[in-house]
C-alpha cells in the first residue's frame, strides 16, 4: 500500500538533475515509427491503462508510450532513442513483481519484453539453457525436464513470470534455501545499457575475468539497462523428492524444529512455516486439508539421491516428534505433494477470504533471530490491534507477514501501514533486510536509508550513474534520492588519518 | 613470463588521462608521517625490493613507498592521501597471486594488508565468520573447525594466502567444483574506495536490496578499492570424506571417466587429472606413490553424509573400472589422503625437477570440450616441440597446462610463450576463458580483447571509472587500455532501429 503522495512523487520525479532539457515520449515514438510496426507502439489511453501497474497494484501510473518489443534490436532501438532524447524508460516482463519495480513513468516509455519468447537452446551436457528474457520461468524447466534438468529459481509466480523479471529482481522462491536465488543461476546476459550500447556481460566460464557485472546486474531492478537474452544454469532433477507436513501447536515449536533440522546438517530443498491465521486463510480458500487445530504447520521438502533423502527423512521425522508435532504426514505421490504445496502457495491470495484488505510484507532476518522476531511481531500485532498472518521461508529467515485490515474502517489503513513499517524496522534491528526477495522497487525506496548509510547508497549510485548518466533507466526506483550524476565522488581532503575527520570536497 | 617491454609498459603507464597533474609518493609519505608509525612506512630501497613482485616473479617493479597497515583506518588514511595527490596505489595481501595483480607501481604506494589479522568472530549458528582481510585463508577453517565448520575456498596457497587476496582474485581451488569460488562465500565487505570513502557493501541477509556490489568487487583485482574486513560464509564440515586415486593409460580415459561421473549426477568435492609428464614431475619431487606407468591419474574426492558418500563411491569405482582404469585406490585415513593430495598440490613446483623453466598457464573450457582441447594441445605441443604437462580441475574444465622450456636455449622462451598464448586462444575458441582462477592481473590484460568486445570492456570500465575517476587504484591491471574516465558513455545517435548502424557520439 503506497503512503499518500508516494506514487505522485515517483511519477513526477525528474531524474535529470543537471538542468539539461528532456525530450518527450512523442519524439521517441517518431523515431520508432516506420521501423517498429505500428501495432507494437501503444499510445491509446485505454491500452496504456493496462500497463499502469505491476503486481503491486497500490501504485498506478499511466506511461506515455508502450513499446511491445518483438526483438532485442527493437529494445535497443527504443533505448537508443530514449537516450538521445533523455526520456525515461521502464522495462516490464510479465508484470508480476510485488514491489512496483515495473511501475511506469508518466512521461516515459514502457518497454515490454514479454514477446521475446524464443527458447534458443537446452544443453544438458553443459547444464545450460539459452533463452530470450521474455521466456516464462516454468517454460525453461518444461523444456529441460525431458533431459533430466530444470531451472531452479521458483518464485510463486513461476507459471507466468519471465526470466527477465527474475533477473531484474533476483527472484527467489521456496526452494532457494538449497538452490539459491536467480543470481546463482545466470551465467551471461545480453543487454542494452541505458546509453544504448548492446553488450554481453558474464561468460559461461567459471570465475570469468573482469568484473562480475552479472552479479551487479541481477537484482538491479531495471536501473542498469534491459536484458534481452540470458544463458542460465540448469539444475539436475533430483532422483527423489519427499514432501512432509508437520502440525504443531505453536509457531515456536515449528521454529525450534526448523533450527534443529538445520543444526543436524540437513539442507532441505524448502522449509516453510505457516501460522494459525495463514492456515485458516488457506483452508478457507483451497481446503488443503492441513492438520485440524494446528497453531503452525511446517512443510519440509527433501530432495537428492534416494538413499540420502531416506536418511534425512528419518532424521526430520525424529526431530519433529521431539519438538512436539502432533501430526506428521508424507506425500506419497505427486498429487499429495501438490496438495501440500497448494495451501502454502495460495496463502497470499487466500487471506482475501478472511480480510478485505492486506499488505504482503517481505523482510528477512538471520535464522537465529526468528523466534525473537516472531514473538515481537505478535506483541506489535496485539498492541496495535492489527492482525498479522505469517507465512515464511523459515530455512533462510525470509518472512512474509500478511498485515490484515479493512480499508473501510477509519484509520485502519494507516495502522496497517505503521505495523508493516514496524516489521521492517524489526528486521533491520535484528541484522536483517527490508526485502527478502520481492525487491525495493517503488515501494521500499524510502526504507533504504534505514538500512544503508549515505556513503553506502552513494557507492551503489556510482554504478547507476556510470551506466545511466542521464538517469533515464527506471528513475525513482530503489534509491530515495537520485544522485547528481555529474558529481565527482567525494575525496576526504586533509582528513586526520587516525580519526578520519576532515572536510569533504567535491 | 612477461613479454619483452610488458613490465615497463605497466610500470610507466600513466593512468591519469585527463591532463591533471599528479602528486608524488613523497607527498603521501609526508601526509602519513606522524599518524602512522615510522616503522610501518618503508622507503629504504633494500626493503622496497622485497615487494617488487607477487607469485608471478616474471614481472618486477619496485614501489616508491610501502605502507604496512596495522588498522583499517591506516588503509583509509593512505588511500585518502593517494586520492588527494592522485598517486597510484596497489593493494597487496600475502603476495601469492599468480597473475601479477599485486605488482607495484613504480611511482605509487603499495598498501600491504597482511597485518590486518584479527579474526573477530566465528558464529556457527549463523554459519558466519567476521575477519580482517589480512587473515590467512586456512586460519578461518582452523578457527571454525572445532565447531564443525570451515571456509570452503581452498587455493593451493591456502596456508599463506590472505582472505583479502582471495576476495581480490575470486580465488578457487580444487574443491570449487562443488563449493564454488570465493564470491559464493563472501556476504559483506568493509572497504575503502579509491576516493577514500569507507563503506560497507553487501549485507548478511539473502538477496540484499540495492546492487550486489560484493559480486562486482570480488574478483576486481584491486581496481575498485581495498577491502579491510569481510563477513564470510562458513560451510559445514562433511560427515565423511573419501579420496580415491585411479590410474589410467591415457588422459582420454581419465577424461571419459570424469564425464561419466558428472553425467551420473554425482558432484564430487573435487575431480583432478594429472597427465604422464605431471605425474613424472610430482614423483620426482615428492615420491607420492602414484600408479607406475600411468598415462594419467584421476583424483576424486567425495564428501557429504556417510551413506551418500558410500553410494557415490561405489558408482565412481564402477565407472572408473568401466573406463579402463588399471588401479583404483582409496585413502583409508587422513595420512593416505594427504599423500594423494601431496602429489597433486606439489605439481606446479615439481615441474622444476624436470624442466629449468616453465609457465603455469590458467585457462578454462566447457567440460564437454575437454577431450578436443586436450587433443589439440598435444598436437600443438608436438608441432612446436614444446613439452606441456597437464594438471587440471577436470570437473569444471579449469586447465593448468605447464609449458616447459629452458631459457638458456635460444628461442625457447619465445616458443614457450607462443604455445602458452595458443593455449589461451584454444580456450576462447571453445567458449572458455583466458583465466580459470588466477586472474588477469598484469599478465593477461593483453588477452582481454580476444575475449571481450570493446563495448564489453568499456562497460566494465564504466564501473572502474565510477569508483576510481582518477585511475589510481591498481592501474595497468585487467584492462589493456585505460578508459578516459571523463568521457560520457557513448549514445548511438540516429541509429537505424533494424540494423543498429549509426554514428557513435560522445
Amino acid at each position: 500500500m503506497a503512503p499518500e503522495g508516494e506514487a505522485e512523487r515517483i511519477a513526477q520525479q525528474t531524474p535529470s538533475a543537471d538542468g539539461q532539457p528532456r525530450g518527450t515520449a512523442r519524439q521517441v515514438l517518431e523515431d520508432l515509427r516506420g521501423s517498429i510496426p505500428e501495432h507494437l507502439l501503444l499510445t491509446d489511453p485505454a491500452q496504456l491503462t493496462t500497463y499502469e501497474c505491476d503486481g503491486l497494484a497500490a501504485y498506478r501510473v499511466t506511461p506515455a508510450l508502450v513499446v511491445l518489443a518483438d526483438t532485442a534490436e527493437q529494445v535497443a532501438a527504443t533505448v537508443r532513442s530514449c537516450a538521445t532524447h533523455r526520456v525515461p524508460f521502464v522495462a516490464r516482463g510479465s508484470g508480476t513483481g510485488l514491489s512496483g519495480g515495473a511501475l511506469p513513468h508518466a512521461e516515459g516509455v514502457l518497454v515490454v519484453t514479454s514477446r521475446l519468447r524464443t527458447l534458443h537452446e537446452v544443453r544438458p551436457q553443459d547444464q545450460r539453457a539459452v533463452v530470450d528474457t521474455g521466456v516464462i520461468n516454468l517454460q525453461v524447466s518444461k523444456a529441460a525436464g525431458p533431459v533430466g534438468y530444470y531451472f531452479a529459481p521458483d518464485p510463486s509466480s513461476q507459471q507466468i513470470c519471465s526470466v527477465g523479471g527474475n533477473v531484474a529482481e533476483n527472484s527467489g522462491g521456496a526452494h532457494c534455501l538449497k538452490y539459491g536465488f536467480t543470481s546463482g543461476h545466470v551465467l551471461s546476459l545480453d543487454l542494452v545499457t541505458p546509453t544504448g550500447a548492446e553488450v554481453t556481460i558474464g561468460t559461461e566460464a567459471p570465475d570469468a575475468p573482469g568484473y562480475d557485472l552479472v552479479g551487479a546486474f541481477v537484482g538491479s531492478e531495471g536501473t542498469l539497462g534491459i536484458a534481452t537474452r540470458a544463458v542460465v544454469r540448469l539444475t539436475r532433477l533430483p532422483e527423489e523428492v519427499r514432501t512432509v507436513l508437520a502440525g504443531f501447536e505453536t509457531t515456536d515449536q515449528a521454529g525450534a524444529a526448523t533450527s534443529a533440522i538445520i543444526a543436524a546438517g540437513i539442507v532441505p530443498a524448502a522449509i516453510e512455516i505457516m501460522d494459525a491465521l495463514a492456515i485458516e486463510a488457506a483452508e478457507a480458500a483451497v481446503s488443503c486439508g492441513y492438520p485440524q487445530g494446528a497453531g503452525a504447520v511446517l512443510v519440509v521438502e527433501l530432495d537428492g539421491a534416494a538413499q540420502e533423502v531416506a536418511h534425512e527423512y528419518a532424521a526430520v521425522e525424529a526431530i519433529c516428534q521431539q519438538e512436539g508435532c502432533f501430526e506428521f504426514r508424507m506425500a506419497t505421490d505427486a498429487t499429495e505433494r501438490a496438495e501440500i504445496w497448494k495451501g502454502r502457495k495460495s496463502a497470499f491470495a487466500a487471506v482475501g477470504r478472511i480480510s478485505p484488505d492486506y499488505i504482503v510484507q517481505d523482510g528477512v532476518v538471520p535464522r537465529t533471530s526468528l523466534p525473537a522476531v516472531l514473538r515481537r511481531m505478535s506483541e506489535i500485532s496485539a498492541e496495535r490491534g492489527v492482525r498479522v498472518a505469517n507465512v515464511f521461508h523459515a530455512g533462510d529467515g525470509n518472512l512474509h507477514p500478511l498485515v490484515l485490515f479493512d480499508a473501510s474502517e477509519e484509520g485502519a489503513t494507516k495502522r496497517a501501514e505503521e505495523v508493516s513499517g514496524m516489521i521492517l524496522d524489526l528486521c533491520i534491528e535484528h541484522g536483517g533486510s527490508i526485502t527478502g526477495e520481492h525487491g525495493v522497487g517503488s515501494d521500499k525506496a524510502r526504507y533504504m536509508p534505514r538500512m544503508f548509510t549515505d556513503d553506502d547508497l552513494d557507492t551503489m549510485q556510482l554504478v547507476r550513474c556510470a551506466f545511466d548518466p542521464d538517469g533515464i533507466a527506471n528513475p525513482g526506483k530503489i534509491y530515495p534520492t537520485p544522485r547528481l550524476c555529474g558529481e565527482r565522488p567525494r575525496v576526504r581532503q586533509g582528513a586526520h588519518p587516525m580519526t578520519g575527520d576532515g572536510v569533504e570536497v567535491f
